[in-house]
């Protein structure tokens, strides 16, 4: 675990989130991009060595619509920079960590991505990352 | 906005939590501290230029009781470092972020502290600390 990758938080209209997360950061988010896997659209803002990541759903069957339904907008997951996910993923299955992907695939942002049930961690969704080489 | 100086997470029992959050940074916690004012208690880790700070009620009146009582354990507000509290939250509220504190005051980990209400910001509450000098 080298540092905090990103912060997801879940948004119901990316552009106001945008907006507001501007403003409050006083900075310009810096990348949209879709995830045509999971049915989101993600918007990037820098805040020292961490992003913060906006996710909004682009259809009622996306995990974050039904996220926001249940929950409302809010803090989605806290992502982990590690540099072998294979390793650190192995590491905290054998630690008692629930797993919940099969295998590392990929996500937003040109990464691996590797997620870790919220029961593991407090109530907290626990997402590994690894640059794409 | 500098950084993200740390991440809250309210928990239930602090050392189970702790013991956890341990395992998944691969780090010990290397500061317990009693907010009496808040009745909690904090635990902190860092990782990278940020720090987990995992936060137990010590009274049913605390709001992190209550927190908990309510949504479960799990994400409970982002603290951005500022160096200049008093004008930062002047930019925010003139910008339209709905203040929670009336002042800055003393938090855990020798900070002035400030919060905005969760609706300002797509439901992260959200906390400006700066270091007391």
């Amino acid at each position: 675990m080298n540092k905090i990758e990103h912060i997801g938080i879940a948004v119901a209209n990316l552009a106001e989130a945008e907006a507001r997360y501007e403003m409050l950061l006083n900075t310009k988010a810096y990348k949209r991009e879709e995830v045509l896997s999971e049915n989101v659209i993600t918007s990037f803002l820098m805040i020292g060595e961490t992003k913060i990541e906006l996710i909004a759903a682009t259809s009622p069957e996306s995990t974050i619509a039904k996220y926001i339904e249940k929950k409302g907008e809010g803090m989605h997951h806290i992502a982990y920079a590690v540099e072998d996910i294979h390793q650190e993923v192995k590491r905290m299955i054998e630690q008692g960590f629930q797993p919940i992907s099969k295998e590392p695939k990929k996500g937003a942002d040109n990464k691996w991505v590797y997620f870790f049930h919220p029961k593991s961690a407090n109530g907290v969704l626990v997402e590994l990352c690894q640059e794409i080489a």
